[in-house]
């Protein structure tokens, strides 16, 4: 067995978690909380190594760093061995670090072994879908997801962006759509707001632990999250955001929702980072659209251009991508109506009264017909008719 | 031969206005005049019987109209001549007046056999080509607009709508690219005047005949756009602007330009109408996006959402749209550097000088990969060393 599930420290903090669990299932989460701490969120190989061996023996199989575990070519293995090296010989320690800060601010640890309440839909990440999750919350609030949408954007936002993503988000809310964001300030934080305020669930997603408040403005919104919803992170409580982190984080909002809207951004954006990873996941991706003279709208716009990104104009296009909404099968333009139909129309006037004969001069459609369209306009109310001559109904 | 090339008005009208052609292509010119004075623009059976027997003898087939003309039933022959024979009746007046007409206003009647003139793209049109252009101005300006761009959209445009459509057709016009569009007030008079005021070729294809100034308020603009472009159309002149030969005019536009582009559109445009015409000719299509509670965009957004139209922020759009740009291959957001880079700078401080190993531990990765991303990081002057200790460049 590895060292640091051996640790005394690491067990008594697990028995302290939790009490009710059987020894087993107390060594695989305490495993999970360690691989959430030894790999950066989205190492692969860790995710392939838990995948095939299960968080227990997998961690085992570490400990034997000599021998390469069944899958891995020597190179492989042994690049992977010096990438988590650094902080195994630290493991013990960050292990019960973590579950103790987890208990004493009460986070949960979800993990993929919990049966009916981890989401399902993180699988699609395959080997970089995260060990665990910490959740400062109702564990709850991370079910359904599949039909939650992704509200995401710039944090130097415009007002026409806060606007936006506060009638969105809050639309969806009051429809019972959850809202996943990244507590961030600018759209994140409006789409969060305006989701608590409609009572409707919304979930953060943190780069750093989910005990941290980041960013420091946002301690009351973070709270207001975590009392109705959910503050989730996959790195372990007291973990510092990274640029990398964050960038991690972004596959899973993007994971986690069943769609992403990109509200606003720059050029730059991180939330195209959001939006690449909802691409590359097959997920259905939507960014709104602003001015062009707008900076705050140049990476929707790139998303719309470059990424085939939906056009998303409000709720409804939302509810469409999440497959919620009628389908959008609309005409265009004017030419709806039948052609002859305009054209006979075009030929009539509203002072002179003119006969058929007049109507298909000026109309180029055959008498016959212009007298049957002119029935039938007189019928809708459109024409009327003195004697063999007709004009347009005023 | 039909009773209306052997009428003598239109012949000595045609006489006066084509007095160096031989016969054969003046009575191919007087019969080009009359089809498209017959049939309402667009008609595909009177384009279908042109294309099959000439102008002429498609004229004559006409007068024998007891006999289906060859290639179509018995039907469609009837439903054709019945729609052709209310003005077919007062044919030979319409033509010389037409003639005369266009030679008093010096108009240009340009045809299918004006080779090197006439513009080739509108065969994509099919059966539903033109018979004929009448053209008030320059009818060289008609040539090359393959490469032009057809920039259109609402009559109600806002102060956004028309700056943007004022910014994009005056840098098109001053790289030499043509603007077509529709003379309409709004989107289409900014793109007009743009491209005039950049000394920009121009053209403006009217529903009504191209002598008439519609709308009113655009006399002057009509005629600078003749005086260094064109204004065209396919109806003879003095014809008036009807809502179906708006219809049919949006359909000339958009196969006569390379690329259309809607600046802005209400839910119901009749640009939208233009944007379906090149969609099914397989023109490229673009939309300028705005602001999502701005009216006029709406229609724009229904493009993007709906007719997958490209996103278009600027000229340089446009050009890619016309093949003429450079291509947009452009990576997204923050991601591009590689991933291992920036979770050691991430894991580097500007104040605390941090060993290898202490890097590898707060960054995971390997102590071996950390010293050599340290060392590329000290060498782009990112990173700076102190003995075995480093920080980020401040």
């Amino acid at each position: 067995m590895s060292g640091i599930l051996r640790e005394r420290a690491v067990r008594d903090a697990a028995a302290r978690m939790w009490p009710r669990a059987d020894v087993a299932e107390r060594r695989a989460r305490v495993a999970r909380a360690a691989w959430s701490i030894l790999a950066e969120p989205g190492d692969g190989a860790a995710g392939r190594l838990v995948a095939a061996l299960g968080p227990v023996d997998a961690l085992c199989a570490v400990g034997r760093a000599e021998q390469a575990a069944p899958g891995f070519d020597p190179a492989a293995w042994r690049s992977a061995i010096a990438r988590w090296r650094p902080r195994l010989a630290e493991g013990a320690r960050l292990v019960a670090t973590a579950l103790e800060a987890a208990q004493r601010r009460g986070l949960a640890l979800l993990v993929p072994e919990d049966e009916g309440a981890w989401p399902r839909q993180l699988g699609d990440l395959g080997d970089h879908a995260p060990a665990a999750l910490w959740v400062r919350g109702d564990v709850g609030a991370l079910l359904g997801l599949e039909r939650s949408a992704a509200i995401v954007g710039a944090r130097a936002a415009s007002g026409y962006g806060e606007h936006v993503a506060t009638e969105i988000a809050g639309d969806l809310a009051a429809d019972g759509i959850p809202v996943v964001s990244g507590a961030a300030y600018g759209i994140d934080g409006a789409a969060h707001r305006a989701a608590l305020r409609e009572g409707g669930p919304t979930v953060a997603v943190l780069a750093g632990g989910a005990d941290r408040v980041y960013p420091a403005g946002h301690t009351h919104l973070l709270a207001s999250i975590a009392e109705s919803g959910a503050v989730v992170s996959e790195v372990a409580p007291g973990t510092p955001p990274t640029k990398f982190r964050f960038l991690m984080r972004n596959r899973l909002i993007a994971a986690l929702a069943g769609a992403t809207v990109v509200v606003e951004a720059g050029w730059f954006s991180g939330s195209l980072n959001t939006a690449s990873h909802a691409a590359s996941l097959g997920r259905p991706l939507g960014a709104v659209p602003g001015s062009i003279v707008s900076a705050t709208s140049a990476g929707c716009h790139r998303l719309l251009r470059e990424f085939d990104a939906v056009c998303v104009t409000g709720s409804a296009d939302v509810k469409e991508l999440l497959g919620l909404g009628p389908p959008g099968d609309r005409g265009v333009g004017d030419a709806r109506e039948d052609p002859t139909v305009t054209r006979v129309a075009d030929a009539l006037g509203t002072r002179t009264w003119r006969t058929a004969d007049e109507v298909a001069l000026g109309s180029g459609v055959a008498v016959a017909e212009v007298e049957g369209v002119l029935g039938m306009l007189a019928l809708e109310g459109r024409a009327q008719r003195d004697g063999a001559t007709w004009r347009l109904a005023r």
